[in-house]
């Protein structure tokens, strides 16, 4: 098993990160646009889908397993991309000063795959756009997402 | 051992890619203004240091292990931060249409510690500083990088 860990530190409380992280308006606005789905609730589904230059490019599935106001973030994959099925993501908060500090986990892959490495570095791209939502009020979701590559 | 793992496609050709690899130029271009030392050939060291602030917080140096042109950069890591130091950097580049595809490993971590994460997320900035870089001609090293929390 391998992970995607990331680290940022967002300056604001930690419940304004964990608001961005439970709600629709909060996910649409870092990660996907296109956000469906109960996020404040354990046991809840959220389906987000991503688009490249309009068109539909997939989605994943997850369902929400744990939440811990203000302090935790946790999600298991149902569906999405085979590589992503049965794995969690995770985001643990904590406040540091006046900085809201994020550790991020996608935990579980079974191989290093490429595809891993390309979400690994999107994920980082994802996290400074939930720092600049939380910061500054405007993120980078897809579809305005930053690219990495021509198809991504 | 645990690696940070990130993917990156960069509109050029690999050869361009590693040039910014190997010079010093091209390492100040994209990763720290404060770069000495000898990247293209096997056995070469390379010194960089950053700053914050106006303020220098450290640095690293590797050695290099390996080179083939337009396809590998290897650097074992010999002078830095604790959790660095043995650890390997990699980056490997492959042509694929208009795109340069870069591999970039950093492996050999010892444990998954905060440090990690808070790497893992630079780095993916550094390699968007490496694209637009090569891409554009203007990358955004040390000491002006991307900041993720109020010391770094």
């Amino acid at each position: 098993m391998v992970d995607i860990l990331h680290k940022v530190g967002i300056k604001a409380r930690a419940e304004e990160v964990y608001k961005a992280l439970t709600t629709r308006d909060g996910l649409a606005g870092w990660w996907t646009t296109n956000t469906r789905g109960e996020g404040n609730v354990a046991g809840g589904a959220i389906d987000f889908r991503f688009s490249v230059d309009g068109v539909e490019m997939g989605g994943c599935e997850v369902k929400v397993l744990e939440l811990a106001a203000g302090r935790q973030v946790l999600w298991q994959v149902v569906g999405g991309p085979a590589e992503w099925i049965g794995t969690r993501i995770a985001f643990e908060l904590r406040q540091q000063g006046e900085y809201c500090i994020v550790l991020f986990k996608h935990q579980g892959w079974k191989e290093p795959v490429e595809f891993m490495h390309h979400c690994s570095t999107k994920w980082a791209i994802f996290m400074m756009s939930l720092k600049a939502l939380v910061e500054s009020g405007k993120g980078a979701p897809n579809p305005d997402d930053v690219r990495i590559d021509e198809r991504s």
